[in-house]
């Protein structure tokens, strides 16, 4: 047999040196292709700054936990251990803890959905579901339909699998049907392979809207008719400030709609557990994946969360949670109100956020350095798109800080708005605009 | 706008209720080429009835958990949700804890390994850790070498990311550096791009061998002069039943090396809570990877670990494992010599796993049927193999069933290999070898 060494790549000089103190990367040039698109923005960079006490953050997602009755919490995770510690700390089911799937349904039927246990697929966060679906149905260049805008954690799944997004027009009803079916024909005219379209059908993620009732069955024909399927994340749901939850898009349509659900918004996200519910093949498939990505989901979590779904009034939590958001939802508004007239945004009637067009000439990216130095932090809009289109806008979330501290904030943004525009008004729009455009998704803005 | 009302892919008829009653699946033609290599194998429709308690197990890869401290542990679990749980129940880093990768440091300088807290990513299980690092590295059609045998579970990753997967040679010492240079040396002639070297170092799954100490740096000196990553898969380095733990390969090599470690088998596999140490730019990437596919680790399940840790003497934990399961190789070794003379068999000397060879002729994957209804199970060689082969081993778990469990299973399996054994010198051996090779992994066989 012959050798024949070959040079270790993007390296010279001794192998096991010549990295290290330099920081050059020796296996720059081993990467797949998916890798290329992974980089870290320098948003998630001045997001670190950002979670300093001094900021007010109407950037993060993360839901306020402090009502949570720990004590109670506390003894469930005592019993877990104590009284099925052997199941709960064993290696489970790859599809799921069959009672907690049960207690699923349970949790569904509130948005109408009627469905098996063996239907349902748990995940480690409905993160992990996104990531299964794309995993088992997007080759590279296929696309994926998704609103405009959509949730940065979605869209970077799709550009982990290298998919190509398309952006569908939505207002204040949600998703335009017309919208959808006109970019529908356009992608099978050109021949395009169209996976899925991504939803967030109720209080959206980052627009704050929902997709209206009389839209619902619209999109799924839609959909039905150009042979695409839906993917309906939903982990706001229930979440509605005046209204009890519409029914969901999987409760018209079981062949058609795969639906996500999570319990990270409506009870804690520490677990990490979310849900899948899909097609019975397709459900299949997510198993197969999910095994090949994490062997099973965590027993201790699964447990844990069914230990709390039936010893606990978890409606009772979700009822005080949609107060609690309300309230901050009314602060929100009524400062951006007061403060900010210049500008426009949704008013949402539940979930976590609202979408807040700037005054004309602004940029919500090359804006956010300095509403930092203000001690302020939102997200820009371009992170939600797939094209850097966006920065006309950004999300404010008012799920994580107290009233007072929301309208403190929205007081110090409004400063920052007020100085942009007199530097646009004095040198015009900034132009600037970096590469930097959709975010790798990052905890804190999920 | 015109539309133009494609079909839905592989249906007729009226679309919604088509699939509902055949099971036919309407959304075939819209998978990923990712998901035509995932299916679920007749193996682990046998392993169903297998986990039946009137079949001795010798199967799965399951640690027996019958020992530990259930009430210290749930003092624990209450703790964590009293006293932490606004983080524990919180989102959390991608990359993972601090204190979790601080205490890592602690458990791998046992294998020698120094290491800085910003060098470990935490994984839900070493299991997600493999999906990472494939997702990283490799795109369709490169090649992984991997040791013959090797752990299904990594298999099913390789195969799900569309890898080539190569095998190099081991022996009673584990990888052979001459074969793996052969091996390597070929590929950089043909002009093939090898990602990784992955490799199982210590108590070897399914071989139950390790990496004899003087072959170390000659594996690294080989993959370094090829430019080949390695990939070290280390889950039971620290369950060696009569030595310490050998240093791992990344103690000899930082920039060379991924190193992949768990909980799951030297504590508790229901947390999943594994990890990959890196090298700096690599950790970069995997941590990218990790919040894309879940956003973050759970809390919960990390803080539990951080605190057992601190609290817990997990060292005696340890010491107290490799005793257990000291004891049930002990069983496993006397009674294939007592009962099972005519095949040959690995005697490891840590881990949970023994590679047995099978009298010439007969064909592991044909007689599993024939010993689930002996009520003995276990993994047919084939699993191990990218390719196929290997059905003339078995491997065998001493890991879950007591002593006499397993004298009891190996008794059984003499029967049916005694059986086998004549019909084969009755008609010869007996061929109808199924396409149904590399099984996916699944829980019960980590």
């Amino acid at each position: 047999m012959t050798s024949q060494p070959l040079p270790r790549p993007e390296t010279s000089g001794t192998p096991t040196s010549s990295a290290a103190g330099t920081r050059l990367d020796p296996w720059l040039g081993s990467y797949a292709e998916r890798t290329h698109g992974m980089r870290s923005s320098e948003i998630r960079a001045l997001f670190a700054v950002a979670n300093r006490p001094e900021v007010v953050s109407l950037a993060g997602g993360m839901p306020f936990l402090d009502g949570l009755p720990l004590d109670a919490l506390s003894q469930v995770a005592a019993s877990v251990v104590a009284e099925r510690g052997l199941q709960a700390l064993q290696y489970g089911s790859g599809q799921g803890d069959q009672t907690l799937r049960e207690q699923i349904l349970e949790v569904m039927a509130l948005e109408q959905i009627t469905a098996h246990p063996d239907d349902v697929v748990v995940t480690t966060g409905s993160q992990q579901a996104l990531d299964l679906v794309t995993r088992v149905f997007v080759d590279p260049g296929d696309v994926v339909v998704a609103e405009a805008p959509s949730y940065v954690g979605a869209l970077g799944v799709f550009r982990a699998y290298q998919a190509d997004v398309v952006h569908v027009a939505i207002d204040e009803h949600g998703l335009v049907p017309a919208a959808l079916e006109e970019t529908l024909a356009a992608l099978a005219a050109a021949g395009r392979r169209t996976k899925f379209l991504y939803t967030v059908s109720n209080f959206h993620n980052p627009a704050g809207v929902s997709l209206a009732l009389e839209r619902r069955p619209q999109i799924l024909e839609i959909a039905r008719r150009y042979g695409v399927l839906v993917l309906e994340d939903n982990p706001y749901g229930l979440l509605g400030f005046d209204r009890d939850p519409w029914p969901a898009l999987r409760s018209y349509d079981e062949d058609g709609v795969i639906y996500l659900g999570s319990f990270s918004k409506t009870f804690a996200p520490g677990y990490r557990v979310g849900w899948a519910v899909a097609p019975h093949a397709v459900r299949e498939k997510l198993v197969l994946a999910s095994e090949s990505a994490i062997l099973c989901p965590s027993n201790a979590s699964q447990i844990a969360i069914s230990s709390y779904l039936s010893t606990c009034d978890w409606r009772g939590q979700v009822k005080s949670y949609r107060e609690m958001y309300r309230e901050r939802r009314d602060a929100m508004i009524s400062a951006l109100s007061e403060h900010l007239p210049e500008a426009s945004w949704t008013v949402p009637d539940g979930g976590f956020y609202t979408w807040v067009r700037l005054p004309e000439g602004l940029d919500a990216r090359d804006m956010l350095p300095r509403a930092v130095t203000a001690r302020v932090a939102y997200v820009p809009g371009t992170a939600f798109y797939y094209d850097g289109t966006g920065a006309d806008h950004m999300r404010l979330s008012f799920c994580y800080p107290t009233p007072e501290r929301i309208r403190e904030g929205v007081r110090r943004l409004a400063g920052v708005v007020s100085g942009e525009r007199e530097l646009v008004e004095l040198f015009g729009t900034g132009g600037g605009a970096s590469d930097d455009d959709v975010v790798s998704p990052a905890p804190n803005i999920p």
